[in-house]
């Protein structure tokens, strides 16, 4: 059994690692980090977990704690607090899962730009390893510190990743449209999530531009031969969990059809434990209400004749896919385990 | 006082259309047609209407029984119908506004592309006039019968007529992701719209074609002189109301920016009675929220710098501007009123 | 033209009597205060009201200020201040509608367990008239301060009038199920109304006793000729609008059904202008989805034969009937007007 | 490995069971049943089971194949279906744990009256164990045919267990007022679960009676010394899942306080693997939204000293604990597994 350590476990993102991890064979929970709740049980905030998590209870952060009780931590802190601490606990051989921004971008000058804060571990950063699965697997493997990626970034690369490395689209006209819903936030109240203000929206957030955009950026280029520019809006809608990217683009040659991209998209994807390709059935595109509770996120790619353009989309869960879940996953390939262990369950619906 | 009648009134555009005329000082509905509830009370099936149109009961459809009992006519109808019905009304004298697509196309072609029947009234088709007051108020004025656009077709052609008529974008490169509530599609129980699987959805769907964008296309390119071609994909979302159009586009000079943005949107909408330019507020951009039962459409246009793109959104409410709102405003201009007799009250919030 | 001004004007309530009173026909908003948002326009906070308002701002609580613009007054405020300041706005000859519970108590011990405070005008107390008109209609109109009933009390009263009146309930054996939406809780964010934790709840509040109880019981008994006690549960449930009351009764005598019910309730409440009776449509019982937007009050009483008992409803907007719209037909009585005034428009729906 | 047969798996219940049974160690779904999706892949309909169940197809409803591939079956069908099939299935040596309503009560006559049809079955009515584990696990060890409980009478039977064993209410006087989602209705479209006509609503239906309460005033009888008699009134709500019973009734005694109540549920349930005490924590009352997903039932009750009653509550989702898991938790038992087997995860929150 390896020992976990999550810090920060008191929000979303804490509870939904707290649930995934309760039924994971091979890691137990040994410490969970909360400055509000501390010495609080588990289950006093993270009500849903009552008769789970029994014996644990929320802790302050303490640096000698976690390195006495964990073999591998969670980070979970809001931006401008693992670039801090994350060095610490590699100097002392744990490995880190970050699931902040700390670690995600590679030009330190970003992080300034649209997170506030002068990174003071830029060495880590060209060490740290880009925590999605379908893009670095071999990398994750090896590495000692997995910065996750935002969930938006997620869908919106997962959308994109066959049609990027296949090079035939446009990559200087890409256009992505987000919609999300509200646990997306976090659990802090606020005016904009209110419910009186939330409950029914359509509402185009940061459209001036959305920090997310970076990592999507980054990270198709590397894979492209190309410059890679796209357009990123984010929309709140009304659900609680959920990312869908609607990612627009432009077909070099125009012989590009259906068939094609159903073709492209299962090569790259069909072997992917957690990629779905949409086919026939009640439901033909990406919904993340299809995906909710898992760590599936369920693609597509179709040609609109009449425009010549296609039409890529991918569905998650925020919390899962996007958050937590992937996280559960690259620590599964960091410590050695099926990449599906503790994640091989089905999304529940309706719901 | 003008009589009115309403064919197909026990829909939610019909519940709309007798919810606004009830306070319309003008106008009086003296027929409402449903073959499913003729006979029954109006609030029998609007509910929401009991204490109002207490002596009027639904009837059949009647020619005769609409010739002598109206002066205007509605025509609510699902596609193929008004076009077989609506020649005897005008043959007659009556006005009509038409919330059907029959008379929404100028290509004969495209009603049996997208609609499936054959127009059996091509002249009027060149006759009807497009019930965008925005676009066509003068003709309006003069119409014996207004084609109404449809919900999505109106939130995307006000986010876009600044640009295309200043002509500052690239007509070929627009990309429209809508977003829209559930009664868009109507009373009629359907597995998509059953609550369980509609409630928390980011659903796209038509994602090979959507029939509202050659309305979309048709006007843009009337305004245009340039050949417009538009990507649109609709997406269901978790609200009853509300049409949001989130509208993409690439500037032809790169020294745009929001400034000159919103001179343009001040110039051209600063007198329209239900355009409202967001600025500042609590919230900055539309969101069919902030109009939920009024005949408001909310706009804005921005640049997104780091993309070099224009971001053009308008939110309304699909009943209302998006149908029976606007269609009251298209009656107010054919019979001379003032366009916002009958309208003038604000939207309802929180809801 | 009355000249009314509204003290707490950015909430949810002051923004509902701001979107009624802009079209009412006899009164004009002359100010409008808010601490937070003083010098910012109306449409800053209530961007609904966008293009309504133009030409006013909030400004802070001056009660020189009020005294010198205003007729009449709106108290719009937490618990414990209007008992302070209203004495000083009826010493200068103006009218006040309170929207607080400062004066809705008869029993001055009842503030002080309840809400807290030591009560500062206990003359004024006795001076108030609870503003039911469906109870007090001629007190209301001599009244010069007239104390509105809380949201969930105007539900459950009205559906137990009749019973209560005509002496055939155990009136010691009523229990009140109350399911209510989220604008209950007011503008300002907390855990509970955060959009996650809010959005699909079936949740139980103030179990031990909710205060409202205290106002049902203090009116049910003054028009019944015994001991009225209620046992009273809130529920917060998935919506923004409405309070619904399911009142459950035991009748004195068996012999009681449906008919006499049915005849009971047209005879108490026939000539109400905001009471409706449900009756025969696609919807037989109450439910605020059908009234919300609009002042009315939708009632029912039915024998439940197996179990002996009486189940009467109550179905109504809270920010309506429950507090703004009940107000503003207050004030009509106050002024002298039709009661409908300003309110004569039907619920919006499907919404 | 136990083969297992679902009769009637399209549906909600039918999903949920796939769900759950895809990560039950001990048992295989060999055959599953839907006469509208025949020969299709069970991921066509259940979108989110893609993935899993790679190798099974929905099948006609074929009595020999369910005899040679099943040892066990669910009968998830309408009602009046069950008790002419079960027979045949328990001829043959299968066991049968029955979804439907078909054995479920005692009295042959109540079929009749409450689901319409003539019960062909009597004598199996009598073997049936009703499938509450809470109150009849040592009988459904032993049984061949399990009745499981209605949604509602589940949820309204464990509040009020504890309070009845005890015999410390009047058990002539309870009421129980029911919310629910709208999962319970199924998956078939219908105008009162139409999206726009379902999200926001406080619906109360079956006034008049509920078939429900025929099970409860059953169960409860059995274990009362007395007579039972419940007013009972489900409610809709906006949510997709969830059933929550807020029980009102009178203690015969005053004296009755919150920690007597504590102390008898503690006693009672203490040891029940599914049912959790609501105690200190940021939410101290049961709701649905903290158990969804899972098989867990949320309990707690109150003493409201002013009114002198008691509010018990209990919170499940309707489609866990309600039908599909409490229907796996019998299983278990009636197969010798530990109870949990296979339903040892925590609820989805938020959600």
């Amino acid at each position: 059994m390896f020992r976990v350590g999550i810090v920060g476990a008191s929000g979303y993102t804490g509870g939904e690692l707290l649930r995934i991890l309760s039924t994971h064979p091979d890691v137990e929970v040994t410490i969970a980090t909360s400055r509000e709740f501390s010495g609080k049980p588990i289950s006093y905030v993270h009500v849903n977990l009552r008769k789970h998590y029994t014996n644990l209870k929320f802790s302050n952060v303490s640096l000698e704690e976690i390195l006495s009780k964990s073999d591998i931590v969670f980070m979970n802190t809001p931006p401008g607090v693992s670039h801090k601490l994350t060095p610490k606990l590699l100097e002392n051989g744990l490995k880190v899962i970050d699931l902040s921004p700390d670690f995600r971008l590679k030009n330190l000058e970003e992080f300034k730009l649209w997170y506030g804060f002068e990174h003071e571990s830029p060495d880590l950063v060209s060490k740290a390893v880009y925590g999605l699965p379908e893009l670095h697997r071999e990398e994750i493997r090896n590495a000692d510190l997995v910065a996750c990626p935002g969930c938006n970034a997620t869908s919106t690369i997962l959308a994109l990743i066959p049609l990027v490395e296949e090079d035939i689209i446009d990559t200087l006209k890409i256009v992505v449209d987000v919609k999300v819903g509200s646990s997306e936030a976090g659990r802090k109240p606020n005016l904009g999530s209110h419910h009186p203000e939330r409950a029914n929206v359509m509402r185009p957030y940061n459209v001036e531009g959305h920090r997310h955009v970076v990592e999507v950026e980054q990270e198709l280029s590397l894979i492209s031969r190309k410059n890679v520019k796209v357009v990123f809006v984010p929309h709140a809608v009304g659900a609680i969990r959920g990312s869908l990217a609607t990612c627009y683009s432009f077909p070099i040659e125009d012989s590009i059809d259906d068939n094609m991209l159903r073709k492209i998209y299962a090569k790259r994807y069909g072997k992917e434990p957690f990629i779905r390709i949409m086919g026939e059935g009640l439901y033909k595109y990406p919904d993340p209400s299809n995906v909710l509770g898992s760590n599936y996120a369920d693609v597509k790619a179709v040609v609109q004749e009449r425009s010549k353009s296609i039409v890529s989309m991918c569905a998650i869960d925020n919390l899962m896919k996007g958050s937590a879940g992937q996280a559960v996953q690259c620590m599964n390939i960091v410590l050695g385990f099926d990449e599906k262990r503790g994640l091989d369950f089905p999304p529940l619906k309706p719901i």
